[in-house]
């Protein structure tokens, strides 16, 4: 048993290991050192601090019980100690010793503190896209409660009319979201990549959250890149130059991601991964066995991808907490890895993923096949039910599933529906094991084939080749290039503005005259452009194209998500 | 490939069977019969169109788009034949017949229909209990639209002010919400258990249940086994009487649970099982291999007891009905059974479990370790945050997972995790995997340890012996006999109303003064009764468990849920 821990940062995973520690060991000395003053906060509450969501600063600091997680709260009650403004400055693992620095005190002295077993909790820190103008004083990272402090009091002051967003990430959508909705302040994010959300949804589904941003009054620069952001002169923030545009701003927010604080870890001779972040073992050990590290400083095996990965989440690092504090103790616990289980609140909608998104899937040398569907999220004659969608990605090898996402209105509907998903991820869970997925029916939470079952089944077809179906972004480029011809099976009178407005390339044929009329089809089966069936969310369609593959006419493509989906990204055609 | 497929049955199973058939096979004749005109409905439903959510009974048997699925529809676009208020009277499987009679035809001449394949999918019926009375017009049961449609007419027409509903199980819950809550009728439910859905849920978890119904203004007679349902000599319901109560009422609904319709199977020499359902193998196939049965007229095998049940569930028979069609057409796809997923909206609570409740589990066999936890069901500062209560069951010998429930306002967000955990029981997972279970975090939906993984965490505890906890109910029951005190862990001015209505019996040492104050509980902690820790929702008071233990002070039980708990299940006790 150790008889001195010492912790390097009090967030999130810090205090975890301590608090843990504490519980099943009554006897061991443990110290935990940060260089902030505010400490054991919810760092992923700061934009509904901003927003209003969250009153007062504190709420994001305080237990449940509205004690405020200070150094009195740490030592009383959870019987260990903080330092605050307390920086470390050196690890020297052959002495099992830490140099620090008190930041409060005059000069350059350094002190030692020594341990049996160290943790480093140091998080990470947001990137500063090395370009001009970063340093004006009204242009924020959100990182701590500091920064959320500025942001909110410029705001408060009536500063801010106009604010660019620098990043599409989980990080820059809730800020603009804060932004726009409660302070109607006029928002712009810009995004390098030619989507938002890169790193959790594939190009479809990010075409919904993008929507939505839009419709809710979020101006949104994709496949830009940030050159600079320009002052007036007078140190203050004017706007932000893009590769394409200028942006008239009063605020900047950058929110490009973060990185790995590990270069204490790396000048200690510790080995770090190939994202910069510390490298552990299952038992979250770094490459000195008496050194252990978690959270968003270190780095993790992706289960799906076998590839090493960060992830800054509260809820990472407080399970990797219990279990650095267990081996800590003697035990033996570990952390296989994470399969990136996500979720977001985009205004009034939710959106989750788990695995790898298509993008990623490929990138990660697989054959990925994939499929997008849409249903409501209860049963469809219950009153408020509206459309899910969901995304389903598998290895065309061997049916084990990559990856699912998933977006609508009822958010804890949609992250119910990736969680049951996602927990079994690791375990290789094939297709079949999706259709079978057994989640609990009531008409007031689910359909009877529920959504999750529903996306299995379509991805099974897909698999066994009886649903061609092609994405309906690509559907939407196409048709509006006049490339494509669309075989609408929806009612006459659903069916009958868009036949008026687009003439032959609508063709209206009902779902329940196709079995008797299939061979008016004619021409338009016979192109070299398939012809693209739709309904309303994707079903009928499909019933349809098997119906006509059985008949002979297989230069069909399934629109993914029927008309639901076209509305959830993009403009109505009529 | 079979040329004559046979369905006898049209709601659910039957219509899924036929619908992916014709998709999997253009040329098999399939033939569905039915006894009833109204077909191929949502039962389920059926609660929310007499409560008025669902405002015509159409919308119970049209789809998503509004087309209604009557003998039409299913010729039409579906492509197979359905013959309603057709009987089948016998099955003759040496000849591969079915002998039928049609029911509105006069006579009573029977016609033979052959097959190559026949599916039973014949359903359940409600139990009628054998009491004087039950044959009254006014005595409802809730098993197809007819019924459904005298139910809500006699409401209608104002005939009914007050009504008795015989059952606590979720169609008895399900119809008393609908009775008082949109039609304010003074409605009673009566159950023979001592507790509401005793198939779903524990002992303290139902009565979390019972107090929202309570509140919601429905009487509630639990214990008490209805006698007869007595007339007024005009061939009305005047009440109902039970081995305590006389009831006055206008309308009686028998929700006494149902039994699955297996005589025609039976007289045909199939196997039944001990639920007197219909035997099958994971094929679906009954002890004739031509014949497949599934839905709520067949046993299957749950998955963590290893006993056969029966559980009426449009999910199961969905899924069950795609796995036939395959089977029938040659495939080897297979339905190894169920954990019995559940869920429930009772009132503007969602309710949710699987698995074995405690009692199901100690019938079984096992010897189960058990948690009840309450915790925030998103982060706690989030401003619609509210209370979850969740309790998990494992068996002390492997660890391994028996069931989980769930309770709270959000329902989407409670039967999120129940699913989380309910997808992976049959793999029989261990009380280790739910502290690692990988669920989704946002602050706007979850704490970032959430709820499913502490009460992982929390049962983990338990089998290691740091926390010792006592059933809140149990808890609640021997404080008002005088045989329990209470160490109060919360604030001095939480606790103080408690200390000064009862003196020496409720002890407050907030959490922040115990580690120097503990030396005070004397005498408190020596007695006979163990002394209970009391916080908001738990952890404290565990936390507080730990540390008296390490003072060796053992004898000490942590109120689970905390004060929390005690208010969903208890009125208040100041």
């Amino acid at each position: 048993m150790p008889e001195k821990v010492l912790i390097i940062g009090a967030v999130a995973l810090g205090p975890k290991v301590a608090c843990r520690l504490r519980r099943i060991n009554p006897d061991v000395e443990i110290t935990v050192i940060d260089r902030d003053s505010l400490i054991s906060y919810g760092g992923c509450g700061i934009p509904y601090y901003v927003g209003g969501d969250v009153a007062e600063l504190e709420g994001l600091y305080s237990t449940i019980a509205h004690a405020k997680r200070d150094v009195e709260f740490f030592s009383k009650v959870k019987g260990f100690n903080v330092l605050t403004r307390v920086e470390a400055t050196r690890i020297i693992p052959s002495e099992k010793k830490v140099m620090i620095r008190r930041l409060d005190q005059d000069g350059d002295g350094e002190d030692a503190l020594f341990y049996d077993k160290l943790v480093l909790a140091t998080g990470a820190s947001p990137v500063t896209p090395p370009i001009p103008g970063v340093d004006l004083p009204q242009v924020h990272v959100i990182s701590n409660l500091h920064h959320a402090q500025a942001v909110k009091s410029a705001i408060s002051r009536g500063e801010v009319e106009r604010a660019v967003v620098i990043g599409a990430g989980a990080v820059g959508i809730e800020m603009a979201e804060a932004l726009a909705d409660l302070w109607g302040i006029e928002t712009t994010i810009v995004e390098m990549a030619d989507q938002v959300l890169p790193q959790a949804l594939s190009r479809d589904m990010a075409r919904i959250v993008e929507k939505k941003l839009r419709d809710s009054g979020v101006n949104l620069m994709l496949s830009e890149r940030v050159t600079g952001i320009l002052g007036n002169g007078e140190n203050r923030v004017e706007s932000v130059e893009t590769t394409v545009s200028r942006l008239p701003c009063d605020m900047v927010i950058l929110a490009a991601g973060v990185r790995p604080n590990s270069e204490l870890a790396k000048e200690a001779g510790l080995a770090l991964g190939k994202n910069r972040g510390i490298l552990v073992n299952k038992r979250m050990q770094t490459s000195d066995p008496h050194i252990y590290a978690g959270g968003d400083c270190a780095e993790f095996m992706n289960l799906v991808s076998g590839e090493e990965c960060i992830m800054p989440l509260g809820s990472l690092a407080n399970r990797q907490g219990r279990i650095i504090a267990a081996n800590i103790n003697g035990g033996n616990e570990q952390f296989p890895g994470s399969v990136g289980t996500f979720c977001i609140k985009v205004f009034d909608m939710g959106v989750a993923a788990a695995g790898l998104n298509l993008a990623q899937a490929r990138a990660a040398g697989f054959d990925p096949a994939h499929v997008t569907v849409a249903q409501s999220d209860r049963a469809h004659f219950f009153p408020d039910a509206d459309f899910m969608f969901m995304k389903l990605i598998a290895d065309k090898k061997n049916r084990k599933i990559l990856g699912i996402e998933a977006a609508g209105p009822q958010g804890d509907a949609v992250k119910s529906r990736v969680d049951a998903v996602a927990v079994m991820l690791h375990l290789g869970i094939t297709v079949s094991d999706v259709c079978a997925l057994e989640v609990a029916y009531s008409p007031p939470y689910a359909s009877a084939m529920d959504i999750v079952n529903n996306a299995g089944n379509a991805l099974d077809n897909i698999l066994n080749s009886s649903l061609k179906s092609g994405d309906t972004f690509e559907f939407l480029e196409k048709f509006q290039q006049g490339k494509a011809k669309v075989l609408d099976v929806r009612s006459r009178t659903q069916a009958e503005p868009f036949t008026a407005k687009y003439g032959d390339r609508w063709i209206n044929i009902p779902q329940d005259e196709i079995r008797e009329r299939y061979n008016e089809l004619g021409d338009a089966a016979q192109g070299e452009e398939p012809l693209y069936i739709i309904c309303g969310t994707g079903p009928r369609s499909y019933e349809i194209q098997v119906f006509l593959a059985s008949k002979g006419i297989t230069n069909t493509l399934n629109v993914e998500g029927g008309y639901g989906m076209v509305l959830a990204i993009h403009e109505p055609l009529v």
